[in-house]
């Protein structure tokens, strides 16, 4: 299939165009980048709500209430799955064929899995694409569900608009850890499985932690009850969620947001590409591989080998006349 | 004080110029990769041992065993615990500070909690200087524990000359995971805690699957039991280990490891490098706002603004000269 086929379908909403996208992303297929090239200006209209919270924490339930609560309010929904822990990728998970069952008649929801594929880094450059391909393939909100292993927690705010952390009753043990790494991120508190022992204690718990909070700006996180299993709470958690984003939109955050993201996505897509340059241009040569030997057996080190090899690639470049964009 | 101080006495194998480099390290500060570039030239010299595997399997008792059986056998132990989902850091930790406590007197030990700060991609490059810094006081092993939360195992290799993976008895539905993800980076696998009932049924199960392994080279893992408790099976784990060693020696395999983590390494800071110089030479112009907010409106895409931009560095660095290594 050429791109511009895979692009237009994408576009379209259909599904297997979407769907094998995903895949290329995730095979860091070439042609993946082409197609996000000329997806990106279709994007931005999706509303990506990050959830996240520890294991056992029922995240996934709850994710497919909130999805069918927002299939009952007309809008479309995208779900990607976040599992660093997990080798399994492309929606192989039990829990997402289950959740695919109960969608998949229906058009206006997308479901899929990402485990993990190599280095961390890579998964989250992954997910944005992922986010991005389905934000232009044009579902209304996207929400990406990570598993509470700490790390996922933290970039998930890179890509998310509203983030929601989600908690148990009990586990008084982990306040600390959610006080320290977690509670900064958190737009929204949610206290599932309301129904167990302890769930009102638990709130006021959260609530007693952000009033020792100093650094919160206009939006204090409201901290709500929710039942994933009888879905009480969840429209109140979906109209909370809708509220945050008239907040970001008001507050002047979301530009705000929005603007921080493109710098950082424009930086690393430099990075990459003006190393891709560099290391073409050493590619091969002899002082090259040679250079390397020397910092292997502790002959040199790589910081004084780097600035070298750097300053020696400028000056070249400024003699031949210019880079060599088309050359490479 | 001042680096040169702070390198003299980390070579002399002192424990407070190497915990003040560490907590340097830790916080980004400038002085640090100075350090490091001058210590460069003494690293090299420990033998880097990765221990990872599920939570509960009871590593930090078997590095703490493993560490007494070092220390027997004459060697000095360095030891780094990475914890992605603590917030903690700088040696806080409980476990930690129990293992300090046994070993407090003896500066032949070194031990060092590295919890989450910031993102993961930034843990695994300070995990790495602290490695580096630890290896130049001269530490003979160095052991690098992390929680087995499917990222930092995967990362561990590029860091460790021998991985172990820990595992208990039963825990049989990981089987899956551990096939999948962790499996091809164990050097040697550790079922633990081998008075509970199925340790040795654990351990034909690992060696079936080890069996069906296509890709195993001339090293085949060995499967271990051991009593982290009684410390039974450690000086029997500490003999492979060392076995390990002699085999990458021999094999040629340790200086391919060497040379490609020198490439690795080199490319990285170059592209740091490299990258820096392309923002300061960026930052500030009106023409590079506009391009973000061209991006941040969906009127551009990042990947053509980042084609446009580096090639607009390049031809510019040829008019002027070449680089601005002096300018900057």
């Amino acid at each position: 299939m050429r791109v511009e086929d895979l692009v237009r379908g994408v576009l379209e909403g259909k599904r297997r165009p979407l769907a094998r996208l995903i895949t290329m992303i995730e095979n860091e297929d070439p042609q993946a980048s082409e197609a996000l090239r000329l997806l990106y200006r279709h994007t931005g209209r999706a509303h990506i709500i990050g959830i996240t919270g520890p294991p056992g924490s029922g995240k996934s339930t709850l994710v497919t209430r909130m999805t069918a609560e927002y299939r009952r309010r007309g809008r479309t929904v995208g779900i990607v799955a976040v599992d660093p822990s997990s080798p399994f990728s492309g929606g192989a998970l039990l829990g997402d064929r289950i959740r695919m069952q109960e969608h998949s008649l229906d058009e206006g929801v997308f479901v899929r899995s990402m485990g993990t594929r190599g280095h961390l880094g890579g998964i989250a450059r992954a997910t944005s694409d992922v986010v991005r391909a389905i934000d232009a393939s044009g579902k209304d909100v996207i929400i990406v569900e990570t598993v509470g292993a700490g790390q996922s927690e933290v970039e998930i705010i890179d890509i998310a608009h509203t983030v929601v952390v989600v908690d148990v009753p009990g586990s008084g043990d982990d306040i600390q850890a959610i006080k320290a790494g977690i509670m900064e991120i958190a737009d929204i508190f949610v206290v599932n499985k309301m129904d167990l022992p302890g769930a009102d204690r638990k709130v006021s718990e959260i609530n007693a932690m952000l009033d020792l909070d100093q650094k919160m700006g206009e939006w204090r996180p409201p901290v709500l009850l929710t039942n994933g299993r009888t879905g009480e709470g969840v429209p109140e958690l979906v109209d909370k969620i809708d509220e945050h984003m008239v907040f970001l939109r008001e507050s002047g955050l979301l530009e705000e947001k929005g603007l921080q993201r493109s710098r950082d996505e424009l930086h690393q897509i430099m990075e990459y590409r003006l190393t891709r340059e560099l290391l073409q241009h050493l590619r091969g040569r002899p002082e090259y591989e040679r250079a390397i030997k020397m910092i292997a057996q502790r002959h040199d080190d790589p910081y004084s080998v780097a600035q070298r090899l750097i300053a020696e690639f400028l000056v070249e470049l400024s003699r031949s006349g210019g880079g060599d964009e088309d050359g490479g």
